[in-house]
């Protein structure tokens, strides 16, 4: 149920995405931009879609958001793969945009992808722009130096710190580094309905926090040809990790216990709310 | 005349985007956005404030729109800087981030200056929602891969070409790494009155010419000490510019003429548009 909604909300999000970046000019910039938009977990956008179908907001209207976010999250996967950041060349099992291109190209296609993230919150196809604009405003400071560009700078401060993070600072620099763009993206089918995003919040809120959890057990456990991407970097370049400081099964109770005060979250909307209640399950059980 | 209100504005606009990076994390990325926001000649964000006052909307409303164009000019300079970029050291006068700093820092920095530029546009003080909306579409289309990262694209890709760019080429390379981020300024005052803001347009997008070509000029007869950049870099990797095209008297009579043009466009506003007259004659006589 969660699996197929996920699968749809992917197939709509790449058809926009690929709309929104036909007919441009053939240059090697724009080539990247396709392909760092291809493929992923949808994660982000999915959570626009079914925040706004909670809402009773279509498709049609919220697909526009949530491709703004995958493009949004594009960039940023762009960038952080770059030498001078996470140094990765391999990303969704293919060769990182540096890799395949060059290094200027990297930079420049996730600063256009950014500039395409917030056209797309624009379009008139997402209903009055009082709410488009409080779209982009969220948007701006989930993604600025408020949010996930702080995240990842304190996550590249971590690495040459004196001291590995206590469990207080790993929790704040995921909240901004993947926290900030996941909350944003939950509360975006209210904020499109006009309704109180609060509830989709605090879902996010725990969500966001268990996905990174989740993520610390998969570098330590998981399979590099499953998850397409450098396993176990974490642990090699001596960071701390939620698993680090809690353990193995220590981190497992921990996203378990957030995965409940995620589903707690979802009252409000009963049985509604099923497949978001399957995504945040699904999150910390994931092999993907 | 010019050169008062040049400098009133740039007062108004350093104020604003330091007000806007008051009370931020202690972190580099937050010092080298501060950094890199600093000094300039504020073109842009003096066009955004005049087209304004022309319209009839004061500076207390248009600064932020003035602020959001300097702050999306000024990632452009961190990361057209960086080493795998145009590999600069100086700017400004100054240590280029990169150096100051770091290169992750750079990225970042830029990374969350877009961020910080689309979240000015949203600010109440700018008036009605629609009018911020079409700011916020125009700006991210301006600096994005249909205009400025296009433009950016196009000139390193001319670095490895196998012919030198011809005229037609140059012109539609820098109507996007320059020219789109002019004309959205000095469109984006009208646009905030609810007016047409063809005349400006067709008066930045000649005075936009003008400035490159004079820019061109005075990389082959500028002072880097006045400059406070590297200078002549263009003739020596062997890149087409419009002084090598059209030779230094050439680029001198074409720059006049564009100035003649944006002179003309502005013929609408009469003496009120005394200070962009100055300001596209300036353009072209500077040595700053």
């Amino acid at each position: 149920m969660f699996v197929t909604a996920l699968a749809e909300a992917a197939g709509r999000i790449q058809a926009c995405l690929e709309d929104a970046l036909a007919d441009r000019a053939d240059q090697k910039v724009v080539h990247a931009m396709r392909y760092a938009v291809e493929g992923g977990k949808r994660l982000r956008g999915f959570l626009v879609m079914e925040g706004a179908r909670l809402h009773g907001v279509g498709p049609e209207t919220s697909v526009h958001a949530a491709a703004a976010v995958e493009a949004l999250h594009a960039y940023s996967l762009v960038h952080d793969d770059l030498p001078c950041m996470d140094d990765d060349a391999l990303r969704r099992g293919r060769p990182t945009v540096h890799v395949k291109w060059d290094q200027a190209t990297a930079v420049l296609a996730g600063d256009a992808l950014q500039s395409l993230a917030f056209e797309l919150l624009t379009r008139e196809a997402l209903g009055p722009a009082g709410r488009r604009l409080a779209l982009v405003s969220g948007l701006a400071r989930a993604a600025g130096a408020e949010g996930m560009v702080l995240g990842q700078a304190l996550d590249i401060a971590a690495e040459t710190a004196a001291e590995p993070l206590t469990l207080d600072e790993i929790t704040a620099l995921q909240a901004g580094k993947t926290g900030a763009l996941i909350r944003w993206s939950a509360e975006a089918g209210a904020l499109l309905a006009g309704a109180d995003p609060a509830p989709l919040g605090r879902y996010a809120a725990a969500l966001g926090l268990a996905f990174q959890i989740a993520d610390d057990i998969l570098d330590v456990e998981g399979d590099a040809g499953k998850a397409g991407k450098r396993l176990n970097k974490d642990a090699a370049a001596g960071k701390a990790t939620f698993v680090s400081l809690l353990g193995l099964e220590g981190a497992r109770a921990r996203a378990k216990a957030l995965v409940e005060e995620a589903e707690a979250a979802l009252q409000p909307y009963g049985a509604e709310a099923d497949i978001l209640q399957h995504c945040a399950r699904f999150v910390i059980a994931r092999d993907m």
